[in-house]
């Protein structure tokens, strides 16, 4: 039974993102700018600029990892928005889908028809270790941190409680690093822009180059295995079960679904909405799944009157790939315990009965945490217009899904996007 | 003529904050429980912490000054909310007003009936030094830091500006310190509780007792003038011219106007809002007032089908003292040039024509930074609800006005309260 409590509904008429990787030369501004002008070639009609009442920004720590707060009005001035209201909005790497959430409602309300939402990380700028150290303000600093914890520690043990409670096979996760390369190979925003058997070829061939015996690998899952290959950071994620450090920015333009129509003739209209939060690991009653997930993805299913079967793909948050085999529970595509089972059995793939990550994910696209939500969007878009090239899906998809994690899963944001004809 | 675009109206049913001021031993996350549960003593009938549907939180850089983001479901599972819809709205020093603003038109949306607005910061853990960066990155950290500018040097240039463009006293300035101090040594709940002249008199004392020669201040404005009692920081703006450094939280209980008497029989309604974005200082034509503050108050007064002169009174973001002074022009309590002039004269105190910060202001009361905003709107309710004791304004006050600014005024929100009998 559907039941949106909104006042009135939300589209998204355009979406563009900047190319995702490591650009030294670059900070967020420059990179929203890239995303601007991708968007503003999306949309098929008239876009006057002047239209935009309000700009949704959001980004997770730009204070940290650029030393620059305060980026909402930054950035609509930066795009030419000035005086627009602009605010970013902050839930780790959730950020891009709370703020696509709350452009939304500001739609909804009645106060603005027409508002940007950007999502932009610049976070190469830092060493490793301190990037690692600014992810891991996203934890809960006085409990989780003192302990030892880092991203990697947390979705490890995660995935080692999944693997206990439901005997699962930890091979299950390198199908989902081999797949979302796959996808992710094929499209030419991705930060990899190759497959993992391609990666495990460029390696051998750089081995015989430096006189090193070549390694006898004799297919993806052989390097996978391998730690020569694929080193651990922390058991059970390995280096390619890890989604990279990414700079990137992603923006759609959002208005009230009656005037959709001029800005495009298929425009995506946003049918369901969630958001839940959640406390530190500590607080949860099951590390084997994420539930404010759950909890975001009901809501989202409830008002938009439909459940898991009706999704023709989705775009999951896969920072790391135990996420995403969670995901595709939470989300209800596969019951608790038999997302692992369908992960390897290819039921995720691009031609599986749940297509999952066809833009490569996090994982294989990047991750440029603030940016990711929003990205997610774009993705949806190509394929529910039928325009993503070699990654398309078959079947003429409609109904298109993002679930974006902050954190651990302290924070999950859930929106369902449909295309009408 | 009034002109609201919301599907439906929002009121304010209660308000409470923390004692604001240093507090070593405490995290932000103490703060905004202390501020929850003042706020929940403040509701005169019924709160069930259940109907809660969802956590805005105002903060400007918990990840800098605590090392701690994702700051928002921390806050609401730490105060009871989890799995409630949690997320941080940012925009510098006008956090706490642009989160007051996003919870507003995410009810005004439909989608909730019930939310927690809280504002927060912890700054006094950091040296004083580094307290000075972290604000910087509330400006633009490629264009105006690198040329040497801290805050107290945005604000210096804005009332050098000022002073050349309208001839204006520069004692004007010590007239808003000396008021808001007096104000302020009336609010229990302030960092400063001591006039000026008590300031004074201590520090008299103090030589004594030290058996240094006794200073022979006779007044405020003497002691004011002297750099002994009153040190340069940027110039104009001295020592007294300079909001504290502050750790509090705020919060308040927004509700759909439907059901505000259900929790008390005098909601004060958010009759008008406005928000406006700004570039740096070198994009604006003007340092002699804020264009994003008279933008936000055009829409707020438009909204209301308000003026000026219908506002009872005004909690202004008197961040420096000029601020205060620029701020009662560009919400046109007195015209351009003029407000200066008006401080001076005792206009803005509280038995003035436009009482001004009654609470002590961001100068007095403290102002940390994204509490800000959320803690001017406690002292409207208590204004508007005639509970404010000796600083009580006369005439039994019905609209109040709140202005919030961020950075040098790349951002501004303005709201309007009414209550209504």
């Amino acid at each position: 039974m559907k039941k949106s409590k909104w006042s009135r509904g939300v589209a998204v008429v355009g979406a563009g993102m900047s190319k995702f990787g490591s650009f030294p030369d670059q900070t967020s501004r420059d990179l929203i700018v890239e995303a601007y002008l991708d968007m503003k070639k999306s949309i098929e009609k008239d876009f006057d600029p002047s239209r935009v009442e309000a700009l949704f920004v959001g980004n997770f720590s730009s204070d940290q990892f650029e030393k620059q707060a305060h980026l909402a009005p930054i950035v609509a001035n930066w795009i030419g928005m000035s005086p627009k209201a602009a605010v970013r909005l902050e839930d780790a790497c959730a950020s891009g889908a709370a703020a696509i959430r709350m452009g939304a409602l500001a739609i909804a309300s009645g106060e603005y028809d027409v508002v940007l939402v950007g999502g932009l990380e610049k976070m190469t700028d830092l060493k490793i270790a301190e990037t690692t150290e600014v992810l891991g303000t996203a934890a809960d600093t006085q409990f989780e941190i003192p302990a030892g914890f880092t991203f990697p520690g947390f979705y490890a043990a995660m995935a080692t409680a999944y693997m206990a409670k439901y005997n699962a096979d930890r091979e299950a996760f390198y199908h989902v690093a081999i797949k979302n390369h796959k996808n992710g190979a094929l499209n030419d925003k991705a930060q990899f822009d190759q497959t993992i058997m391609e990666i495990m070829e460029a390696k051998k061939a750089r081995a015989v180059e430096k006189g090193r015996p070549e390694p006898t690998w004799e297919n993806e899952l052989d390097f996978l295995r391998d730690p020569k290959g694929n080193p651990n950071i922390a058991w059970p994620m390995t280096l390619f079960d890890c989604s990279p450090v990414t700079d990137g920015g992603a923006m759609i333009l959002l208005v009230a679904d009656e005037i959709a129509k001029e800005f495009t003739d298929t425009p995506l209209y946003l049918i369901g909405s969630g958001q839940a939060s959640d406390g530190a690991l500590t607080d949860r009653e099951t590390l084997a799944g994420i539930p404010a997930a759950e909890n975001a993805a009901q809501q989202a299913y409830t008002m938009a009157g439909l459940g898991p079967d009706d999704i023709d793909l989705a775009e999951v948050h896969d920072c790391f790939t135990i996420a995403e085999i969670m995901a595709t529970e939470d989300l209800g595509f596969f019951p608790h315990g038999e997302g692992w089972k369908a992960a390897i059995e290819g039921k995720t793939a691009r031609d599986g009965e749940h297509p999952i990550n066809t833009s490569g994910g996090l994982k294989s696209k990047g991750h440029p945490v603030g940016a990711s939500g929003v990205a997610q969007v774009i993705e949806i878009w190509k394929q529910l217009h039928g325009i993503a090239g070699e990654r398309q899906v078959a079947g003429n998809p409609k109904i298109g899904l993002t679930h974006n994690v902050g954190g651990s899963g302290q924070t999950c944001v859930v929106n369902i996007w449909e295309r009408r004809d």
